[in-house]
């Protein structure tokens, strides 16, 4: 059965002009498609499998200024919770088999065997097939991140939030958290749920205990899971920043702008007084200069720059993640690869090209017209 | 009689493409063209008057590692100068009428009156008819920038070449320089023609005084003038980010990454010791945050944010220029309107609309995906 794509996705163009976006993939020999950017009005990250839709991750919108965002979007009651610093990962189960997708729908062979290791998810998805479960992994055994948590020694999985998988639907906060306990999932933290009036000081008062342990933020959202609002610490904002800026000709020009734009507004709403604004302003200098210098001088001593990831699986899964890493055209340097047991782990830089290029050809006395 | 402008300017394409590259302005009721962006191996700025050419003052290339690019740039004699921190003008004599334009080849009102009421050029222009000075109009007291110099009250200009004004080809640096003295026309500080070994040495140190002052940098150039190189210092990259962040919506994006990256380059150059780049990195970081900072509070209270300047001329090219400013959609508000004795004497910010309204929008609870 080849099912009516325009309609399962309410489309303002034909399913063929939709299908032109579609990348395709395969997963353990089986093909699927799924939409790497958003289109249409079509989630980023939507997959079809067969006749099988699993619905993209929707954007969460940003406030900069919180107390006057909330105001803007919520009329009822606010739920806060932890925004935790990994990758948006959504397990759902086709056909009897487990699948793990990151943002853009790609079904990762690493994630996937990793959930399965970490999750019991039998009993959950007996009684909800239709859903699916959307959560954060994080730990320091990823490809993708590399965020430490204190909780986490290897890797983890937090659900935020339960959606249909077709529709996309979300369920309501109460019940998400009830099924997480009732199935043994872990949660991210939650911090009460409140009036809209007194939902932004709440998560203020939550964001300066975040920060002060370095951790990334929180999500407000109405209990109904509907609507969405997120807002980060300055801790992320300068570890984005370092992360960028010791690649800075990779992700540098991106990330910015509008990390300094969040903390211009978070010093406002804040009300720091000069001293403090001015103590924000020079630990932000220093995460986006030093980064950079050090990242200048392993270029000039011949050093590989990039981003370094630990990987634990079985041989094959291990195999396939760095096959797709290849295939996509990242060059990848492997810093240690040992068998552990009946599992293999691989400690690898994906090489940030652009800055180990720019950077040498700056040294090598190139010249910018700017 | 028409130009075969494709001979003139050996395009890459024919007449008619190019002139559509071409914008139409008046000048004192004559009309003119010029190209706003370089096009077809033309230079930005290139004007045309009736059959008479005024060629585009050439891009500097920019070096990010000053040795090595001196290496790669020069093999004879490299002579060192100041790079002045104001706006590049360009002087011709056309059937008569002194003619001052800005880069984009705009023929200022205000800066044609102001050359012509600073400068006795009849002698040059005699001498060399078919000759452009081109250099830095500086000081307080413009209508485009706002670096202050000890040495400059109102405004003055400095010549950094002599060029001709069709062909654009230079003067050799040691005739421009006699050039100037003969005529009696203010030139930009010289440090010395070195060998191209010795040139980067002198030229790091130089930049080690100029920042120490606060100004901007240096132009390193061939002595007969063909080919250059520019370099600045940390006090401009800060001075252009407090600038440009005062303004962040407006200006900030594309000024923050090439001035960072300008920094870090320049740290290693400059070998300092963690602690030196520490302090760079802290003064880095208040130069970005702090007039953001500024801003958002600015408009919180209600105030017009945007660029401030002086001008001071005869009030019928006072008129003139604020007209063009209008024409072109600039919104502006006048600060400050006053007579001191024939001259007109403004003070006008020219409002900042992008800053404005999307700092009002996140004020208001306006939210981003990102």
């Amino acid at each position: 059965m080849v099912r009516d794509w325009a309609a399962v996705f309410d489309l303002d163009t034909d399913a063929e002009d939709f299908s032109e976006h579609l990348d395709r993939e395969w997963f353990r020999g089986r093909p699927y498609r799924h939409l790497p950017e958003a289109r249409h009005g079509v989630e980023r990250g939507t997959a079809i499998f067969d006749d099988a839709v699993v619905r993209g991750y929707p954007s969460i919108p940003r406030a900069l200024v919180l107390e006057a965002a909330v105001k803007a979007r919520f009329e009822g009651p606010v739920a806060v919770e932890e925004k935790l610093d990994g990758y948006n990962v959504r397990i759902a189960r086709i056909d009897g088999d487990l699948l793990a997708l990151t943002r853009s729908g790609f079904v990762c062979p690493y994630t996937t065997a990793k959930v399965a290791e970490l999750l019991d998810l039998d009993g959950f998805f007996a009684d909800y097939p239709e859903q699916m479960l959307c959560g954060e992994l994080i730990g320091p055994e990823n490809p993708y991140t590399e965020h430490d948590y204190p909780e986490v020694e290897e890797a983890a999985f937090y659900v935020f939030d339960v959606r249909h998988r077709e529709t996309g639907d979300p369920m309501a906060v109460p019940r998400r958290r009830e099924c997480c306990a009732e199935y043994g999932l872990d949660a991210v933290g939650h911090y009460g749920t409140f009036a809209p009036e007194a939902a932004a000081e709440a998560a203020i008062e939550t964001v300066r205990d975040l920060d002060a342990l370095g951790r990334e933020g929180v999500v407000l959202k109405s209990v109904d899971g509907e609507r969405a609002l997120k807002y980060t610490t300055s801790a992320v904002h300068r570890s984005d920043l370092e992360h960028a800026f010791a690649l800075p000709f990779d992700y540098g020009r991106d990330f910015l702008f509008t990390r300094v734009m969040r903390e211009a507004f978070q010093t406002v709403e804040f009300d720091e007084s000069p001293e403090e604004a001015r103590e924000r302003a020079r630990k932000l200098g220093e995460a986006i200069l030093l980064p950079a210098v050090e990242t200048v001088r392993a270029v000039e001593a011949d050093e590989a720059v990039g981003d370094t990831h630990t990987v634990r699986a079985d041989p094959a899964v291990v195999e396939a993640l760095l096959s797709y890493f290849r295939d996509k055209g990242l060059k990848l340097a492997v810093e240690r690869d040992e068998r552990e047991g009946d599992q293999r782990v691989v400690e690898f830089t994906k090489i940030a090209r652009s800055t180990q290029d720019k950077t040498a050809y700056f040294l090598e006395g190139g010249t910018v017209d700017e």
